[in-house]
């Protein structure tokens, strides 16, 4: 709803910046949610936009900027002053300025260093030099950390003086003076225990952490197994250098899923939003695969060639397409099955014996009913011979089995040897399959005819 | 690494609980988390199981069951006498009981609902009563309320008598005598504001809520594009009824996910892990789609047969899987990454046009590259007439961008009659791009051979 308003409220909003009823506009604007003035002023005119954004309150104007779209979020930079540069990265929790810098070209992210107070900038730098995808890269340095000999009331004493610039404050963490991670202490924790119980009574030492270097993805996996809205990240010292929130786990989800769809369509994963992409990019990124595809299907085309002798009949010629497609199809299905199950951990490569003998028996189940019904409508519908039929529709049934078990045992392999299962999806194992299925049929055919 | 050991650890817990040692296995039991026992206890033997379960504290009892199957979970259920499952189902969230009870056979559901206290029986069955999908289906209603005159010390005093049994602390939820939802106080804000403050002043009365009815995905979107880790569930008068948390909401997301890509690889989605899905089950969930893919495939035989005499050359035929091939290929590249840009609002209708417009310049990128290095190694590596090698590149080109726009505009349209995107997905397109890109190579050939 919000969206398709969106237009229709930028308009208003701009007129009144324009009439200079600028009362009237911070009003409206004060009443709505930072994803929603993000989304309007996506659709608003660029000159509007800067007039619209310097009217939003501190916290909800660096709220707002983080919901932007990366090029909308350099314009403003450009428009902005270094005071007004200044009061944007002030308010901005660390990992989302980190995610800022990381898009932004060279010059402005200068620019927003130099306006960051020299705490924040060391932050920054810190969060900055971990790896791309790993767990370093999307945690954020501003943490309640409190002592092992703390009180309740202490603690609590603590949380209301730094807690304001937290990102959270619902889980706390105790560190020895080391900095070593000992345990965490949640806000209910802390509210239901005696005032005096110190962080060491009441703390759980138990855990879940991430090292630095741990891959995002299994950061995010960790997240939904033990269902945890925050996780601490140590160096391999177990000293808390971050934490993760679950809401930038929600993000690393939702971008893996989407580079795993595209992996298995053969498309080279891209960062930013479908109509954000330029056509060069989204074309570089289709076309290799393409390419590769379509020579291998060429190799399919070379067995037809080859086999002309035995594909004379031209039912069975005709019948070609059918027997890709549903080989594909069968193998696309068991695939896609088993590679989404590998990635949200339900499937794991010592199950590779239980998922073949599965996919096997539901194999001869499709593969049978689909002969059967084909053999029926060709022999009697269509009224070929009852030898030609029975060629296609023994193919059909080998071709079943053999697409759903190439299907799910090449991205187990894949994930074995290290690989992204995801892209041993659909056309690849289609590719392999066409040929394989089209190698049967003229067999089957030489054979019986 | 916690799965991989599993077993040898099952194993030896196994080997103690069967010596009587039992304060040995609790001793290693109480380290584990619930997740951890879960997956531990799937491994062991089913005898072993009720006894390792025993050794558990309350509350991590409580939670092990919820992480575990519900084969597993009807199993400890059967083996429980009436005073256990009471102490299980005592330590269960609301939410998490509901999900048990709408899985087991109807006569564990009545032990379970027995051994509940009444209070507990009649949220259970408040919440079974929405519709599956719902907001209202996924909520809890354990949520701590406060009403607008509080002080911040009546609050925080209710959170201590009361907050133990609720799900989460973290946001309070402030409403009036008829129960109407007037606003949101965080932990956050209840520790960072004067201790006279009264709730009226200090919450956030803006506040994103969600319908009983609405759709659980919906919810998840509104989670996800607001960065919220609770949501209140209202009914129509306004009413609270309950929260969403944001751990139902991740499981919400990776199911809906999950369904997304089954449909797209033509596969009616499944409620069970692969693992423990049974094989006639499977069956069903994808013979369907095969038997009507198979007879689409028909056509595209069909127009073999037809147009035989346009396909003299063997080259012309040998080069119909590439063809093909590669037009599926194209097409499932565009759909996929519509029907993902639709499912997490990148996309929306009213860009149809600009997304045409996308694929059609990439569409003509690709389709020359793929013609031009086509026609260079049909004529200069395999020797083929130009005027064969011609035939088939236009075909590739305009096959290519046929793919593409049909690839896009079906899932769109599909959205917008209120159809399911996904089900729009590669296979389907596949089948109809075969047909058409068949037919264009057939008339092309007419026109220049």
């Amino acid at each position: 709803m919000a969206e398709n308003m969106s237009n229709a409220l930028g308009e208003t909003l701009a007129l009144l910046v324009e009439g200079k009823k600028y009362t009237a506009a911070r009003d409206v604007l004060e009443t709505m949610h930072a994803a929603d003035i993000a989304a309007m002023l996506e659709e608003c005119r660029a000159e509007v936009v800067p007039l619209l954004f310097r009217l939003l309150p501190k916290e909800l104007a660096a709220d707002t900027f983080v919901e932007m779209g990366e090029d909308q979020q350099e314009i403003l930079i450009t428009s902005f002053s270094d005071s007004e540069l200044k009061e944007v990265v002030d308010e901005l929790y660390v990992d989302d300025a980190v995610d800022i810098v990381e898009e932004m070209p060279a010059n402005v992210v200068r620019r927003i260093l130099r306006q960051a107070d020299p705490e924040k900038r060391k932050m920054i730098n810190e969060i900055l030099k971990y790896p791309e995808d790993s767990a370093g890269s999307i945690m954020t340095t501003e943490y309640v950390s409190l002592r092992p000999g703390m009180t309740v009331e202490d603690a609590i004493k603590r949380i209301r003086r730094t807690g304001i610039d937290k990102e959270t404050i619902n889980t706390c963490y105790v560190t020895s003076d080391n900095r070593k991670l000992l345990g965490i202490v949640t806000v209910r924790a802390l509210l239901l225990a005696d005032e005096n119980a110190t962080m060491e009574e009441i703390m759980t030492e138990d855990v879940i952490s991430a090292l630095t270097t741990e891959d995002r993805e299994e950061v995010a996996h960790n997240f939904t197994k033990y269902d945890l809205s925050a996780m601490p990240v140590v160096d391999v010292e177990n000293r808390l250098v971050g934490i993760v929130t679950v809401d930038d786990v929600m993000d690393v989800l939702q971008e893996e899923t989407t580079e795993d769809i595209e992996k298995m369509a053969a498309i080279t994963p891209l960062d930013k939003p479908y109509l954000k992409t330029a056509v060069f990019r989204m074309y570089l990124s289709r076309i290799p695969w393409l390419l590769l595809l379509m020579f291998s299907a060429t190799f399919t085309g070379g067995i037809i060639t080859r086999y002309e002798n035995a594909l004379t009949n031209s039912l069975l010629v005709a019948s070609i397409p059918m027997l890709m497609a549903t080989g594909g199809n069968c193998g696309s299905q068991a695939s896609v099955t088993v590679i989404r199950g590998l990635s949200i951990g339900e499937i794991e490569f010592r199950d590779v014996l239980r998922v073949i003998w599965k996919e096997m028996r539901v194999a001869i189940l499709c593969g049978v009913t689909l002969a059967f019904i084909n053999f029926f409508v060709l022999s009697i519908l269509v009224g070929a011979e009852a030898s030609v039929a029975a060629v296609i529709c023994i193919t059909l049934l080998v071709t079943v089995t053999v697409a759903k078990i190439v299907g799910c045992v090449l991205p187990m392999v894949a994930s074995k040897i290290g690989f992204d299962p995801a892209v041993m999806a659909s056309p690849f194992i289609t590719t392999i399959i066409d040929a394989v299925s089209l190698m049967i049929y003229v067999n089957i055919a030489m054979q019986i005819l």
